[in-house]
């Protein structure tokens, strides 16, 4: 027979299993790498309003759509786009099966480091280094080779994997909004497939809520197997006002929050804002020369110049990476 | 003070209020509107192979993708689809706009009812009807005039809404799929945009879930206020060969399971064989001329023949409706 003692204690234990099942549980603070300054008590507020039943800026855990830029937003775009890295890596590596690049260009200024005759082979000689690097393999084969070169290629400032280049603050802003039962999507320019291999591991988004910039791909029966082979050719660039049209594309629903940190996302930035009811925009601003880098109108890579100007005159969140956030990579 | 009958009761409250919250309440048979022969059990048992810890076929939550081709497979699709329908009865609604379409075919033929001129205009005249129905509005001003079409247009054979020719026993699938942790896709020829707007009212499926055919979009701002138009250009033929590379293009994962009932849906299903671990792959076969038609190898709507051949071969589950549904739609 059973004390009252006894049930009683079942009957917190059946309860306390019962919260943790059915509730996310929330540290008092979930944002710690962020400073208590603007930003963090916008995101905060915002989030509340959203979230709290009988609130008019309510909205449905349906609706709760939030796109994030990847490049410079979730993770570091200095000094070149960490795609590019791999595109370089590739070349390189597959140089010996091509004895014919060592005289073609921009082959051969990829494989001897020759920056100044790579930039001189412009956009053209891009774009024929992203097909050689990116087409030509099965879907298959292409996750590995990401994943493989992810696992031994360093950053060469931090001399660190890329994956530790991603900003804390910005993974507990995605942990905070899943817990608060928004769905989180990356809307990046950068390549779908060389995200989708890591971004369930690194960010906790699956695979099919990764937006990006795309090349065809064939369906065909190889020796009675079907593969999915990548073709030299460009499908959907997912960057600028391709951002909104690969949001409509792949979600189907306008976000409530977009967060960006270039001109390529003002267009993101202008679509979310355009719905009705409570809608939240933020640039991330890299202002941290020391902990990070520090550009915005003037840089190649990552600029950050028509988008700040709309973000200032329209009351859009500003994340001044220096003074706003405590941390900014979580290995420091 | 408490009894220990009183504590007993809110102990097996608070246990009723956690399983109700925390597991989906399953009903004996989770499948009512299927007979007990060999594709309700070849269903039950693949579920159960891959959802039961420890099984040699567990597959996680994560990775549990199924897909389903839509007309013909989850809802009717004679005697044309229906898309055809909205689209002949758009192109209607618009004529006065368009006092030119009286003496240009397609569209002359569209007005006058005349069948034969219309299949006389070919696959160029189908996609001018396309065009002049689906693009040239916002994807706002879209999605209200198909949600209008389908408040007021009736199927001529049911004299029913087209959404109440949906499959019921299709419809206890999704759930059952669902319940067990899948996501349920529609991989679809039909357009994207022409099934977003009430695939969650009528499937449950919401729209960042639904794959299909597209055409072009543009990003703008009109009059200040953001907009995407819709561009009489294709951009994406979500069919045949097209279907696992909008699998792959929007998931980004192999589907473990996937449902079609034509030929179209070949490649999909040979996707999804394909991968590695249990899988399962059901057609849907249209062998009851009284509840809905009959139709399969001579079909020009939902042919049936490459794919029966395949499935045949291969051991895949062929769905006999006559014989293998109670039920068809909910309404008989």
């Amino acid at each position: 027979m059973k004390t009252v003692r006894s049930c009683f204690i079942s009957c917190v234990l059946a309860i306390l299993a019962c919260a943790a099942l059915s509730t996310p549980i929330h540290a008092a603070d979930p944002l710690p790498s962020w400073n208590d300054t603007g930003p963090k008590k916008a995101i905060v507020t915002f989030v509340e309003q959203v979230t709290r039943e009988g609130s008019p800026n309510f909205v449905p855990v349906a609706e709760r759509i939030a796109t994030f830029d990847n490049d410079g937003t979730l993770w570091a775009e200095q000094p070149i786009y960490f795609q590019a890295f791999f595109a370089v890596d590739r070349v390189k590596t597959l140089a010996p099966q091509h004895p014919e690049w060592k005289d073609r260009q921009p082959f051969k200024a990829v494989i001897e480091n020759d920056k100044k005759a790579l930039l001189a082979s412009g956009e053209k000689g891009a774009m024929e280094i992203i097909m050689a690097s990116h087409a030509g393999v099965t879907t298959e084969e292409f996750q590995r080779t990401v994943k493989e070169w992810l696992a031994t290629a360093k950053h060469p400032r931090f001399n660190r994997p890329f994956t530790d280049l991603v900003y804390q603050p910005m993974l507990e802003l995605l942990a905070y909004l899943r817990d608060n039962g928004f769905k989180t999507y990356i809307v990046s320019g950068g390549g779908v497939e060389f995200m989708r291999p890591w971004t369930e591991k690194v960010y906790g988004i699956p695979p099919e809520e990764v937006v990006g910039s795309s090349i065809k791909m064939k369906f065909e029966m190889r020796d009675g197997k079907p593969v999915l082979t990548r073709l030299p050719d460009i499908d959907f660039i997912d960057d600028g006002p391709g951002k909104p049209i690969g949001i409509q594309k792949f979600i189907g629903r306008r976000p409530i929050a977009a967060f960006g940190n270039s001109d390529g996302d003002l267009q993101m930035l202008q679509w979310t804002a355009g719905g009705e009811g409570l809608r939240f925009m933020l640039l991330v601003r890299h202002t941290d020369a020391e902990r990070e880098w520090a550009y915005d109108r003037q840089s190649p890579i990552g600029r950050l110049d028509k988008a700040l100007d709309e973000a200032l005159r329209r009351g859009w969140t500003v994340v001044d990476m220096k003074k706003d956030w405590k941390k900014v990579f979580s290995f420091e």
